[in-house]
């Protein structure tokens, strides 16, 4: 079986596609989800198409939609609003898309509702990042209703087809389906949300306005599809890594964020405890395993990363490479050295041992089939220098702020539970820097890098877990992207702690590009007086490292709104993995 | 000569294209644009890519480009800000895009400038708003270096494939390119420059950004190509028109948006002055004829506007309907009446005579021919009360204020060149009773309604008349969508007014949903503190009639910087127009 999203089929209006699955009987369900979803699981006799949606949404654990109301959605919106899922309204699209996919990577799937084209088309950047960061987002939208588009007529919020924003979804989406037709309404409502699950990537469902409250006449029962690996080429693939592993000398395990999407991180520390192997993750990757765990010895980002942890991965004789997203900023820009001939790469899409492939193997499967084999490679010593450093925060001075002297103090705070979101730029390097532990999460777009994902996102993860301490990190240029979506923060009542670094500008372009650049500037806010605009919330506005260290510290014990720290910056500041990425990626602008 | 834009070639990459177009010779042009084409149409020898695509841009006369710079882009983003042209930096992508946009407008082309993916793809609303209303704005865009595409690796900000951003954009644009190869470049720059031109719609270029700095070995020289009418088919469609004209007893007039689009607007009052023939104009033309014109009868809005104005229209025995596109909200959501065997309509894309086609007569030809006919139809009598009505402001009271009342005393300000821009729902709606006078100009997006438009239209407005009084009517909902790009207009110290129409919430949304629903109330900001956030301008916050009043006034006499009035409605607060059109589309909803 390929798992390569590419292949999935689109759209396939009026005829049945079930991939090419296998069905499972209610009684195989486990989890609390499928609990729920068996006991929703009675006929669909009766239910209208909108009804039929709603149910299947629930059915997957969705509890809160983000979105924006809009004429072609409205029908649709006050069914959702009369059901039990939460509506969170948002200040605009994109960012409830960003919030939908943070809430989908805490908690499983998310979804956004937006109306037709003035709303669909401005969230295809938020859509795009979900999809190339693997986070399964369902796009509701409207359209126009078929018995309008009789004639032809041009309709407010067309651009040039009626098909127009189903056409664009299509390039940024693993699956979709127009709702045009009764008789395969329901099928292709659970096909294309078996694809949002099953492949971690945003798929689209568009109901022409008319078609929300139509019943159709057929018998629908859902049958969960599941997806099974060939058992002869997963009792292959195992055996195979198991002996590599086993006469392996220095092995070693680079995890990657798919991990966290599939929920294997319990198997991966139960594998790297039960082999012993040394665990590195990767910077997308990071926070799925406790970073405080004797095995971890810090992220692999190629040259981008620490030199020493860079040396003990490539010096490794096996690597077994989970789940990880072999991209450039992810491995450090092409720097990264890992021979294949030494690799085990298995992750959703592929499994190739050395040079070699197996198809139809699912990830979890492999994982807990690897882990059955028991292989026993010899003990690989882990030099005490490459564990995670919590440097103490020592002395306080009066001096500027840097964000190197921010990361320890920031680290003092963390503990089991919380949640760091980060921005792209040097609130994602310095983020890096932290030390995740327990169940705490990091959260943030280290592949896409979509500047402006970090406060609507903060939202996304404050609505799964609205008692979680989120402390989130974002630039001025990002923040001035998106910031504004606090109003919604504020409007729930939650309380991250949102520390804006103002260095005047893009602040990484500067190391990226030589020269003095008037587009690198933007123009200051004064960040510490929005809570005077929103109506809630606590500014600061600081400069030294004592009026930062003092701001957090009351930050963090006010748990009765959102706070947000506005750090000045040197222009020149840059953390350590920011000099290492301008050193190297230079050379290609 | 078909000039329907979908047929209108993509991608062309690696060959030849230049439409079915005629070349004219330089000595035949005439504008100053045309003067300053012909004064750069020297030979492309030793120019690279970047600074041919700049030559051209500049020749169409762009003299600022709006964008965000981005990693792919910035080789070419540099060679901009060292280029003539001005490089407008805005918060965000897609309010560059509505910029460009209105920039486009007002000055004949438009464009953005921004990087891959994360740039792009954060655009596609604000593009298709301008392919739906006919404004021409380019798109530049940049990508991975065609050597970093090697072996296919994951290069950060790609989606799915290296195409997708350019596979989107395919379906937002009437023409685009992706400069891959040396040899063809320059033709490609120049085909796709043209479509905007020609066919007023945004075009898309993307610079792999290894390729900026390539100068192809090939000898190039920009020929332009111009369109001509048919001869034959032109000559018989006036002559027919003509005499129609020359015999109908209740001849009349609708003007569109393209008359303003192609520069039209001194044909359109000619022809209707020689002739003597009424005219009203659609929505989204408003402002191609001055209100206060004596032959202007007001709005053509089907059972959406004026009564007496429908009647007028429609009991019509002929209607030249020039430049309009038939819309839903132009035309009153399917209520216009207008027989086909009783029209003329002529656009860019087609020119039909009651049911018959003519196919390769352009617009601005077919208005020259038809006046040259000097048809003279018997003098139709305008009603007085036809005429667009300047109630008095009257006393001014201590009442809580209304649209309805606001509407004259913003009246009284309009002059000659005062520029309206209008943001959707009743801002638009209580704008269109607003007489625009002179050469005065009204901006919406009264077709596509993106809510947001507004406050980014007004930098690119600016941005092309830094010395307009510019004055900008926009809803809470659309203000918290992209309101912050105020930033940008602090930082330029322009001077705007802003009236923020505050009735917590989506108000049109609840006219045409009945219900009491809980999304369309909205968080409440404090508008007018927003000065202090982005450092500069000054805000009010009104309630009353002469809170209003006496806030306008002093707004209006500050030309130091941008005022924001912050006035807060009641929610159920209308205009007329909103009334009339909330009972017409309830039904559809």
């Amino acid at each position: 079986m390929d798992f390569s999203a590419r292949f999935a089929p689109f759209f396939t209006i009026g005829r049945v596609c079930e991939y090419f699955v296998q069905f499972s009987q209610p009684q195989e369900r486990k989890s609390q989800r499928k609990a729920s979803m068996a006991e929703h699981n009675r006929s669909a006799t009766g239910l209208s198409i909108g009804e039929y949606l709603i149910r299947r949404l629930q059915d997957y654990g969705l509890k809160d939609i983000f979105g924006i109301p809009g004429d072609y959605i409205l029908s649709f919106y006050s069914m959702l609003e009369k059901s039990p899922i939460n509506m969170v309204g948002c200040t605009r699209e994109d960012c409830a898309g960003f919030a939908a996919d943070a809430y989908a990577r805490v908690h499983g799937m998310g979804a956004v509702c937006v109306t037709y084209c003035v709303g669909g088309l401005s969230i295809c950047n938020s859509i795009a990042g979900a999809y190339a960061e693997k986070s399964p987002v369902v796009v509701l939208t409207g359209s126009p209703g078929l018995r309008e588009r009789i004639n032809n007529p041009l309709l407010h919020h067309m651009v040039r087809e009626y098909s127009t924003q189903k056409d664009v979804f299509e390039k940024l989406c693993v699956a979709g389906a127009e709702l045009v037709d009764p008789v395969t309404a329901f099928r292709e409502i659970d096909r294309v949300l078996d694809a949002a699950a099953r492949f971690k990537r945003p798929v689209y469902i568009e109901l022409p306005r008319d078609m929300v409250n139509v019943v159709p006449h057929i018998s629908h029962t859902f049958q969960e599809p599941t997806v099974t690996s060939d058992p002869h080429a997963l009792e292959e693939a195992a055996s195979e890594a198991a002996r590599l592993m086993a006469t392996a000398e220095r092995p070693m395990i680079i995890a990657g964020v798919e991990l966290h999407r599939f929920q294997l991180q319990d198997e991966l520390a139960q594998l790297a405890e039960a082999t012993g192997i040394p665990v590195s993750a990767t910077m997308l990757g990071k926070s799925v395993i406790r970073e405080t765990h004797p095995l971890y010895v810090g992220l692999y980002e190629g040259a981008m990363g620490r030199e020493e942890v860079t040396k003990f991965v490539e010096d490794s004789d096996l690597i077994l490479v989970l789940g990880a997203f072999m991209t450039d900023i992810n491995l450090g820009i092409f720097t990264a050295n890992l021979d294949p001939a030494k690799c085990i790469y298995a992750t959703s899409e592929q499994l190739r041992v050395r040079h070699h492939h197996y198809h139809g193997v699912t990830l979890p499967d492999f994982m807990r089939a690897l882990a059955a084999q028991k292989p026993h490679p010899p003990k690989r010593a882990i030099p005490p220098s490459l564990a995670m450093k919590q440097q103490p925060v020592g002395e306080v001075t009066d001096e500027q702020l840097t964000v190197r002297r921010m990361v320890p103090m920031i680290n003092e705070l963390l503990d089991d539970d919380v949640i760091v979101v980060a921005d792209i730029g040097d609130s994602l390097f310095s983020a890096t820097e932290l030390v995740t532990r327990g169940r705490s999460e990091f959260l943030s777009p280290a592949y896409y890098t979509s500047m402006g994902f970090a406060v609507p996102a903060t939202l996304g993860v404050q609505t799964a877990k609205p008692n979680a301490r989120v402390i989130s990190i974002i630039g001025d240029g990002a923040f001035q992207m998106t910031g504004m979506e606090l109003s919604t923060i504020v409007r729930h009542s939650y309380d991250p702690v949102i520390i804006v670094l103002d260095n005047h500008g893009y602040g990484t372009e500067r190391w990226l590009h030589a020269g003095e650049w008037e587009y690198n500037e933007i123009h200051p806010w004064k960040y510490s007086k929005l809570p005077d605009v929103l109506g809630g919330g606590t500014g600061y506005e600081v400069r030294t490292e004592k009026e930062f260290y003092t701001a957090l510290q009351s930050a963090w014990n006010d748990r009765d709104g959102m706070s947000v720290i506005h750090v000045h910056l040197s222009d020149q500041d840059a953390s350590e993995t920011l000099n290492r990425l301008a050193s190297r990626m230079g050379r290609n602008i």
